[in-house]
């Protein structure tokens, strides 16, 4: 092979030597040196992709650069964070030079978007995967955590559910969407999925708590009922679906993927009835809907699936890399 | 499987909730949240360790441990940073609860070693790997760099050099050592690095450029000329080696690993005259020797080796793990 570790490094990602002024050094030496304003908080979040589990093998490397990059700010969103600086780990079986400029050029690019800066990592041999850790800021005191949720409080989810899942079901052959338009979609919300930053950023001072979607709703709601002690109401008729999925789905299995699906990267928030003024004013202008889907309840109770206020029996969970599937 | 992801990450990497008072929020939600005091810089590295290119599939998961956490933390003491906190993505075939235990047991040890805290990360399912993202912290002006060399600086390297390299040829049976106490020093410098904290906090005000020694003296040193534009007189009588190398080696596979074996981990440093009377002084109770091996040259004269004060050849390279070896 012609081209040398550092080589690569070098040529696709090191293209861009400085944006960000808390950077005071970025790639090139033992460490990067960043400094970190007085009366922020960094949060810190890290994400490894693998090939076979995370993506499939046929994926194109911008799409995995754009989805890598999305999911780990996802994390940030969750928190309310400013995302800034991303180290990324990539591991690749052979330097393959047309595969690393299309996934530079990606990677790049959202970063461009999200005003981040890569500040460092490692390329190694093996088999493909990723390991990004992303760096966020947050004024002292107003992170959003899983903890702080309390009975009463409403829940709500950002932008629709279970789309990704209906996205992953069209790659792999197991649905079957002849309108183009709603593949498209459906497709465009597994394969570049939309973190909710400016939903966690407004939700800062009016939601009680906060986690990303990337389990399924069930799985990932239950962190937060967990974390603060607390069950939940959910109304199944609320749950958000987009019109692709009602149009191309059958009820029941929307309303699966919607709540055990993944790989959403919508928010869940509980926010407090005085607060919930103030929420519609707020993400008035972050530009995805966002809806209430119940209550929180006391921890006794559990979690409660209703259907015009009948309680309904579900058997889902919500998936776990580690666990038969 | 009867054992779940998340299962896994809270029995072996959840053990310890709290040490260091900047961690206002460790393992558990979507990021960790973290304070910088003012007046400090943070340095970041990020390392990859993947089987069969970067450790021996026999591997001891305490050793794996223990390496991959000093390989990473020599960048921040290359940097004179404190080590702070960690990030690791663990990617594992499957969960092998013996291996797990004594890999986390080693890595908690040494974590409360360097007094660092594990802040989150990530388990996936795949080929054998780690990522580990460390943080430190500087103050602000005083880190080290590559780039601050200059030319009549005396380079100098801390400990002894080879030995690493001599270890790895005795796990591959490319070396026979029948003494037993220098079989167990080599390989414990293969298997147990010893990053150079101390020496690199020492060295803030002292040095003008500082770089670790993972990939060889001459490929290390090179990226200090580089950045610093200088060229460098090494004295090859001058390279320190271990009491066991001069034993067991011959004195020219003794230097062609010192000069190109790369994985001591030690530092190479430069200092100008002016300082060298305080680095005695600052060094003598750091722990490992040092020596001075050569003196910074304007970059036109490239990098002379002296014996005896006249010039000799050399034909190696430092290692690449992108090259064909």
């Amino acid at each position: 092979m012609a081209c040398g570790e550092f080589d690569v490094i070098a040529r696709y990602f090191d293209r861009y030597k400085h944006s960000r002024r808390d950077v005071q050094l970025g790639i090139g030496d033992d460490c990067a040196l960043l400094t970190v304003a007085e009366k922020q908080v960094l949060a810190i979040s890290t994400d490894t992709l693998v090939e076979g589990t995370h993506f499939l093998p046929t994926i194109d490397p911008a799409d995995l650069a754009y989805k890598a990059l999305a999911v780990n700010v996802s994390d940030l969103a969750a928190m309310g964070a400013d995302p800034a600086w991303l180290s990324l780990a990539l591991t690749l079986p052979k330097v393959d030079e047309p595969w690393l400029a299309a996934f530079s050029d990606s990677l790049f690019e959202q970063l461009n978007y999200y005003g981040m800066q890569l500040i460092g990592g490692d390329t190694t041999r093996g088999s493909l995967s990723l390991t990004l850790t992303v760096h966020g800021l947050v004024p002292a005191g107003r992170a959003l955590t899983r903890s702080g949720a309390r009975v009463g409080d409403w829940i709500y989810v950002s932008g629709t559910l279970g789309d990704s899942a209906a996205g992953l079901a069209l790659l792999q052959d197991r649905l079957t969407v002849t309108d183009d338009d709603d593949r498209r979609a459906l497709l465009a919300r597994h394969l570049r999925p939309q973190p909710r930053v400016l939903h966690g950023q407004a939700l800062r001072d009016l939601a009680n708590a906060a986690i990303d979607i990337s389990d399924g709703l069930i799985s990932d709601l239950g962190h937060i009922l967990k974390a603060s002690a607390c069950g939940a109401r959910i109304d199944l008729d609320a749950i958000p679906y987009s019109d692709a999925m009602q149009r191309q789905v059958t009820p029941e299995q929307a309303l699966k993927w919607a709540l055990t699906g993944g790989e959403d990267y919508e928010l869940c928030f509980t926010v407090p009835e005085i607060n919930r003024g103030a929420l519609d004013v707020a993400l008035h202008h972050a530009g995805a809907p966002f809806t209430c889907i119940g209550q929180l309840a006391p921890q006794s109770e559990g979690i409660q699936y209703l259907r015009g206020n009948r309680p309904v029996e579900l058997g889902w969970q919500g998936f776990d890399h580690f666990m038969d599937q």
